[in-house]
């Protein structure tokens, strides 16, 4: 199989989005590779395997309500990756706020990801 | 010194837009560290060095008039590194069109580029 074209990868990361707006963390998972890495926000140590990554998501998206949506188009390269920018609504210290986020996002030739980074951090934190 | 801060991050990759906008390739080249490495878009071969990056700056920007905005705020982290998303106005083809990118970049202690991804394709270019 070959690497996903920049179209495929618009695809799978829009879905990744409305799959965390979901909160659906079965239908996320199902998008990494067993061994992908996750580092979220870039800077952390990466989560390694698709055993970690899921306890990741457990613990994060598990414990509350989020909305998340793109806020742009995901810019997809011919090597199989992506960036797209998106925010995230939720309560954080018992207030509505909101994150701007951007994921980095790799793909492997099955159209699995293998590693996406996010970047952000409290700079990125607003009220709503 | 230290990594820039996370506000720092954003204040450098902000003046990074505003001299693309303004077409001023001595101001960007000074962002750069001497062995920062360019690669735009991901996917092609890096440029490596101040020498290879100005030539690379020196036939794009050098050749065509551009602007270019932010089109939301720089997600940048406490270890260096920032992303941001923003559009380029140009001609392509002999067509005025938008190109929307998203920059990666990594400093280093000086406050310096050490390294610079673009993340686009042609998906991203579309008629204005």
């Amino acid at each position: 199989m070959a690497l996903p074209t920049p179209q495929q990868v618009q695809a799978s990361m829009q879905r990744y989005v409305e799959l965390v707006d979901a909160g659906d963390i079965d239908g996320i998972l199902a998008l990494y590779a067993e061994d992908a890495t996750v580092e979220d926000p870039v800077g952390q140590a990466p989560f390694r395997g698709i055993g970690a990554i899921g306890e990741f998501y457990r613990q994060g998206l598990g414990r509350m309500k989020v909305s998340a949506a793109l806020t742009g188009p995901v810019r997809a390269t011919h090597n199989g990756c992506g960036a797209m920018p998106f925010r995230v609504d939720l309560t954080w210290d018992g207030r509505a706020c909101s994150l701007q986020v951007i994921d980095v996002m790799e793909f492997d030739e099955q159209g699995l990801i293998r590693s996406m980074k996010a970047f952000w951090s409290e700079v990125n934190l607003e009220p709503r």
